[in-house]
Formats: C-alpha cells, structure tokens, sequence
C-alpha cells in the first residue's frame, strides 16, 4: 500500500510508492566523471578569466595566482550585484526592487579531474571552511538577510562548468522555503519548548532504520518524508542555528562525514550527479531556539514533472528506509 | 540591473536576470515528436493493456474496444488506490496514512503521433470536457479534496510514454502549494473585497507588454514574477473558482485557447517538452469569491538546481515580456 507521510516541519504530505519501490539500478542517469579538455577558467593558471578572486587559502603564490587550494570569486555572470540602491517600487499592484546581492563561486580545488567526493577529508573541510569565512564576511554588509550555499554536481543537476565547485548567493530577503521552514519549527518550539530539528535526530538515532552513518558531532540520515529517492540530510548533533558559528571539532568533523557519504552515494547510484544545499538561519537573527542548521543532499535521479511543479506535493518511488539501507552498505570509510 | 519581482499571490521573489536575457535559441533542450515504433498500450487495439477505462468518448465499438477518441484509464502502475481506509497513525512524532486517491490517464487521442498542439480545436476542447467529467465523478467521493489535473509533454518534462496523455490525481488532503495560493488570495480578498486574479488580469490587459492572446472568455499572459522562462498562464476571464464549474462558452473557447498558445509555443521554442497544470479550488469547497482557476503552462528549457529547491527562490534569465513578445509575434492563428 502506498503511503501519505507528513514533513514534521513544513506539514508537506509526500506520497511513498512502497509498491514499486525503485532500487538504485531503476535509476536511469548522468554518471559524473570530469572529462577536461577543454579550457577550463577555474584551473590554476586561468585565473585573469575570473573576476579577481574575494578570498583564497594558498600555499604558494599571490592574489589571482596558482598555488591555491580553495579559491573564491566572484560569479561572473551574477545573478545580483552588490552595487546600488533597493529602490523599491509599485508596478500597479507588483512590487519589485533591485537585484542587490551577492553571487560567488567556491572553486574546490585545482584539480579540474576531481569531485567532491574525491577529495581528502582535509581538502573537503576546507571548502566548508572557506564557505563559512565567506558568510562571515558578507554578513557585515547589514542589508543582506540571507546567503545560501549549494552545490550543482553535473549538468543534469545544473552545473554549467564541470570543474567542481559550489556557489553562494547572499539575498536581501529571506526565501519563502526558508521562512516556511522557520516558521515550521517556530510553532513546534511554541508547542513543545523543544527544537524539532533536535526531536528528530534523537527519533532517528533509536529508530535506526533511516540513520546512514553517525559522528560523535554528526547524524546523517534519510528524513522520513522524503520528498526525492536518496534524499539525505546531515544533521550537527549540537543544537545550533547557524551555519556559520559551528565549532573546530564540527568543521573539524565535517570533511570526515561529508567524504564518507559522498563516497557511499558514488557507489550506490554510480557516481550520480547531485544538488546540496546548507539550510541555515537567517544572517542577522540572533541564536534562535527553534532553528537547527543541517545539509540537504538530493542526488538527480528522476524527473521533476507537472505534477511536483504544480503543487509541491512530491511522489518518492524509494522509500528512505530502503535508500538508508543501500547506503549504510556501502560499505563506509 | 537584474530585478526582484514579487509574485502578488503568494508573495514568493524571483530574480528576473534582465542583464543576460536568455533568447529562445539560447536554450538547448529536447524536441519532443513521437516517433512510434514500439509497443503503445495507448494505441487503438491495445485496450485490454491498460486497466478497464472508467470513461471514452466514441464515435463507435463498445467499452474497451478501438472508436473512441478520448479515453480516460486508471493508471496501470498508481501512486494511490481508491480502496482502503486512511488508517492515520503516528510514528512517533511523524504522522502518516495510507494512500487513499486516484490516479488516472487521460489519453488525449487515438492518433499516436499527435501531439496536444497538433490536435484539432474540437479534440483538444474535448481533452479539457474529459478532465472536468472525471473531476465531476471522483468529487463524489467525499474524502478526495483535491485533484491535480496536469500534463508531462516529453521525456524531460517527466512523460514515460510518448503517446500524448495528460494525468489526474485525487488526493484526500489539498496540497501545500495550493493551499498557499488560497491563502494568498484570501489575503488580498480580506483586504480588498476583489479577488487578485481578477485584478491582475485588468492590470495585464491594460499595460499589455505580458498578454499573448486573448479572447472574450479567456486571457493568456506571461506573469510579472515568472519563475521559469516562457511560463504562460491562461485565465479564465469570468470569476470562478473551480475548473470544473466552467460554463459551455468557455469550455468552447478552450480548445481553440490552447491551440493557439502551444503552436506559438512550439514555433518560438521548437516543439518544446513543457509541464501544463490546473490550478483550481478544492473540490468539497463551495464557489470562492477570492479564487480564479487558471492553468499554469511551463516549458521546459532550464535545469531545475539546488538554489531551487534549496529555496523556493528563482532565476529567471528570460523577462516575461520577451517571452510575451516572442509568443505574440509567432503569428497566432
């Protein structure tokens, strides 16, 4: 019998096709591999293509010259610029504003031949590192509410250039999904005086079912209401709000626990291509209570179609107990 | 300068990237003709491969026999069943049931290289009379509350066979989106005393840049706050809340409507693959005075990435009224 089940947070109702459930080999799919070849303006060397780059951890050489290891510029086609007034305004009964912002992309690494996944556990920290450094620095500028941080991996998920990097855009306004889930938590919190986010990892860590691999600092598990097959997400043990204010032993940690599912998704579903989102507070709220940050990890395995579109109402033809289990027996680290 | 727009109704922004205007040829995508060849259990003469149809309209041959020209079945391989109880149980602090609804194919028309666009107004106005009879008989089940009426054209819009179909779901809970539409005019409703739709529509008419057609029943623009590039919407010029409610003059004028929209569609964008939705009131509601039903229609020329669905929040790197002049100036009819 197939199942309606219910988002805790957002009160979304996915639908689990337990019937058919689809295994990792009903998938068909992009398989991921940089091939090069091409020239590339995110490899050493090429680094005069890029607008001039805004942060970079090196080892060698100056400013917008080889020898560093993460490198962030930029984007530079942005979607927003920093520059200018709001300038809000009516259009009849629209409104609308500038497109003040930010938009900046997080080279990984200088090896164009790399992914993510192939990373070290080091190298894989760093760009959490450099992430973080961004936000504190773009979080001065008082007008910007939020910054999100993603990552399109392979063209079936989005990515324009197959070099590996992920991307930050800092908004003058909070995002509605963003906000839904803030007010999702804010109400349970009302309710219960307790964290959901929290509630939920400690259901998770005694169910076991759909838990994929622990830390002593994180819990990385398949949500019960999984809108996608293989959707993921990990989790800070700590009660925190804020991406960006993690500690040493939690950035410390991450490189560890982001390489080991990385690895485990590469050789359960062949390497598929992926969109990863960090779901964080708002910039400029203080520690907030209700809200906990964590990872969203959605491997591109099936098509988003009318029906998603039209009503965000999604059907999961893997349900998480099973796409948890794959994972687990991955085989990890 | 790119351009946040608010869209009125649900008070989602996106960013319009007016800088970098995407034209139609900037967009690589899939040329949707079917090209038979295979095995079609929607072909005439292949009736008994699908489940018994629960409604045909024939110009000869008895139930389940070849002569009709719309056929609506259930779906062989349904995400829900009619049978059954909810049986709503928690899971701890997840809520769950089971999964009650319908799921049925409308196959549009015999022919199956056809597509919706190359159909004769009198056929396709007959795809929008099938849709509302179906409607009209699942309403009577009391515990369905919403039905999702839409269209997958195209393997990268999600279509699974190529024979042209549209899709029915009825669900028991009305989804989120929907609901955030409803609460979005209701808003305005409050505020106002007109509905939103019906305000937006004389707003279009008069500054013109968006409309692509219009008609004495219905009219067709591009949205202010489009998420997607060339996303039309067609509305009902009359107040009225459910599609299924519509009166003979516009259900007659449909089908001419469509025909005309998805060939500009299929000139400007070169027989696109698209995603089609009905957006309309919930089924046991009485008529709204704050709801308008409208169909939503999006080609499918971007790949949906992680700031989507990380957010909710949109590029849109083609202004609505460009595509509104490319659509226009395609030569309608």
């Amino acid at each position: 019998m197939p199942e309606f089940r219910k988002d805790p947070v957002t009160g979304r109702w996915v639908i689990i096709a337990t019937d058919r459930a689809r295994r990792p080999a009903d998938f068909s799919r992009e398989q991921v591999v940089p091939k090069g070849g091409r020239f590339c303006p995110f490899c050493p060397g090429n680094e005069s293509k890029t607008p001039p780059e805004v942060l970079a951890y090196r080892q060698s050489g100056g400013p917008n010259q080889p020898g560093w290891t993460v490198r962030v510029v930029p984007n530079k086609f942005p979607a927003l610029r920093v520059e200018g007034d709001f300038d809000r305004q009516a259009e009849g009964l629209y409104d609308k504003m500038n497109g003040i912002g930010a938009h900046e992309v997080v080279i990984e690494t200088p090896e164009h031949q790399a992914t993510l996944a192939s990373l070290g556990e080091k190298e894989i920290q760093d760009v959490f590192w450099a992430i973080r450094d961004r936000m504190l620095d773009l979080k001065k500028d008082r007008r910007m509410r939020y910054i999100l941080a993603f990552k399109n991996h392979g063209e079936s998920a989005g990515a324009s250039l197959e070099h590996t990097h992920s991307q930050l855009i800092a908004l003058p306004v909070v995002p509605r999904t963003v906000q839904e889930e803030l007010e999702g938590s804010k109400r349970y919190y009302d309710l219960k005086e307790r964290c959901i986010f929290c509630d939920i990892m400690r259901q998770e860590i005694n169910t076991g079912t759909r838990v994929v691999l622990e830390t002593g600092q994180f819990v990385v598990f398949c949500p019960y209401a999984a809108r996608f097959p293989f959707e993921t997400w990990i989790l800070p043990r700590r009660h925190i709000s804020h991406y960006e204010t993690s500690d040493l032993a939690e950035f410390g940690n991450l490189g560890w626990v982001m390489q080991a599912l990385l690895r485990a998704v590469d050789k359960v579903l062949e390497k598929p291509a992926y969109n990863m989102m960090i779901h964080t507070a708002p910039l400029q709220e203080p520690d907030l209570d209700y809200y906990h940050w964590h990872i969203e990890l959605i491997p591109k395995l099936t098509k988003v179609a009318g029906f998603e579109w039209g009503t965000g109402f999604y059907i999961n033809p893997t349900p998480p107990e099973e796409a948890a289990r794959f994972l687990r027996e991955a085989g990890l680290a």
